[in-house]
């Protein structure tokens, strides 16, 4: 357990706080922090907040755990969320060596959201394409504004979304993944919710206000025993029944035996706030 | 295939008999069968339908298949549906060995539903939270009112829904089951819908005639032929498809074996009504 | 790679375009193909579209690929889409061995339209029903008339629907699918679309331009592109996330050495229309 909530280290976190003083409205990347929650915002609209690999590697430097870190939020500015990898570094003039380093960092940035200890919410008010929408699909939350669209139109340049029809096809139903993989259509932020892309959608004028709820909600828990969940959570999925149910309940006693498992029984019991130690202490 | 039919034994049928006939409006737990169908109503309205371990071990004697169960129905009297696990239970008071015994024994009824020879309808009517959004979620059929509400809220209370989350996302699409977990908030019966935690969802004042549509569907049909494809189903889900399609097809031919599949046949081609056997004879 | 574009021998497209030219109103099942487009209607009507074996064994031979060849499009006449096996093929006048031909072939035909190199498209304006709801779960993309309905009723014959379970249980939500092939009632089309088991649905006299829709789609792609991506797709679906995101950089790097990925991405950066060779070759 203790190697779950393995957290940064002290150089990590030192470097993320200077990237964050670094920070500014030139940079194409934005990372704002405070009381917990480390908003990470895409900022180069005029190339369309393009995953280029130097976005790639600048994100999976700032998606990392870190000991005040509560949650994750993932937004951009300007009209397209995300159009996905850039083009122009996957030609011939580019290596095969730097193709493969592409998607490896990207695959990576993609699998560090789930291993995060912390929920990742991405907040989607725009056009989520390719990688862009791979983003989405690999995230744990996503918010989107009714005129946020969701497409995987690679085929159509000639490279297939393959790497991004994984998260696709693991959140929404085959046929609606087929369907945008296959046509390279663009999809609504409804129907991206009525096949399972997104977990809300609201009006661009409330999308700040339904991801500050969900922030809020992760806010009054204990992040030990999220991490614990989110972990366990993820790891079940492709178990066979009986084995899940095997391993959940030591989870769940594991669960039972933090400091901040049975304060917040005795706080609702004793119907007071809760006061989360939000380590992995265990009961006495 | 007579292991998968394997019915229980006398004594085990006697037991849950006479406790229909122990059952009073007093109890927690109300049991009453009639022409197949048992009707399972939790009946702790005041402490919410608690699913503590008395209730659970009692609900573990109930759900079991007998010789002339057809379907079983599961549903609650007042507001709440239930409201999970007693946290009461659950505090440094027991010992982690209690703690284990409440886990073991709630994943091991999870597990019988599936494994029963029956279907298991549930029909929901005011919320299920925690455990008892699992009890949901792990049944075959779920009929819901309008006025239903779904939530996994553990890590509000710092204990993680990690064992509902196992039905729940079987049930439902990833980026649902994430909000409703790491959020705590709750979802209406038409979210539920849409995410696929609830089969149906009907007016208060219809619930009862849909529950009975669906058991009257089950009703017409033979009890063995249910059972081969209930088992197969769930069997199947995990594995690749050229190994889903190699075993279907034995199940497709052992079932046209049984009496009760050429008299189904037999009956559709001279259209008339099939006269089921129920039982696993084989055809000559 | 290059296996997994094998395509048809010679003399396999001899004998499906041989078929083509035998086609009249008078087959049971009309093919016709231009443009790339194998349009295969199922045109037996007055026996609702039944698929016997002759029928299965008829369309495992059309269901495959050709050098030319670039989507699949099934469809129906009639106001059954299909209404699945023929029952009178599985009494006991025929034999056990005869029963396991039926299934076997079945499944093989089911598996064929997954491993096929182009998209299938299942175009539904009817009833599609048992083996017919199979034939639609297994397709890639379902484009189905709002008059469409769908049901597993195999079990109230005395067969239940083991085998359409198979792609309906990884196609739709598993509370839609019991509750279908449990109950065997009949799911409208925006039923089926909510669970998940077709793509779109739209009114009966747009079905046609809606399935052009699409097939445009694909055809201005590259086959080749397309083909490595569907088998990628269906492959990774059940990897871990680890090994999916590690596949998925080889394949995707593999997809970029494609003479047609560097043609898309040239023509993208140039504001031009690709030429596609639609072949495997690959770049210099």
């Amino acid at each position: 357990m203790r190697q779950m909530f393995g957290l940064v280290t002290k150089t990590l976190t030192t470097r993320i706080v200077r990237s964050l003083h670094t920070t500014s409205q030139l940079s194409t990347l934005l990372v704002n922090e405070s009381d917990g929650v480390r908003h990470v915002v895409l900022n180069n609209p005029k190339k369309r907040n393009v995953l280029s690999l130097a976005m790639i590697e600048r994100l999976r430097e700032v998606i990392v755990d870190s000991p005040s870190l509560r949650c994750v939020v993932v937004s951009s500015n300007g009209p397209v969320f995300s159009s996905g990898h850039d083009l122009k570094e996957l030609t011939t003039q580019t290596s095969e060596e730097y193709h493969r380093k592409v998607f490896d960092s990207c695959g990576q940035l993609m699998l560090s959201l789930q291993k995060l200890n912390v929920p990742v919410i991405c907040q989607v008010n725009g056009l989520a394409a390719a990688a862009g929408c791979q983003l989405v699909a690999a995230s744990d939350i996503v918010i989107a504004s009714d005129k946020s669209k969701f497409s995987t139109p690679g085929a159509s340049v000639g490279l297939f979304c393959s790497t991004p029809a994984i998260p696709l096809s693991r959140s929404v139903n085959l046929k609606a993944a087929a369907y945008m993989l296959m046509t390279g259509n663009t999809i609504t932020a409804y129907e991206a919710l009525k096949c399972g892309l997104v977990s809300r959608v609201v009006s661009e004028s409330d999308i700040n206000s339904e991801t500050q709820n969900v922030v809020n909600a992760i806010l009054c828990k204990s992040k030990s025993v999220i991490a614990l969940g989110k972990h366990f959570f993820y790891s079940q999925i492709n178990q066979n029944l009986e084995t899940a149910y095997c391993n959940g309940s030591q989870v769940m006693v594991t669960n039972l035996g933090l400091r901040d498992a049975q304060e917040g029984i005795e706080a609702f019991i004793g119907k007071r706030t809760p006061l989360w130690s939000h380590s992995t202490d265990r009961y006495k």
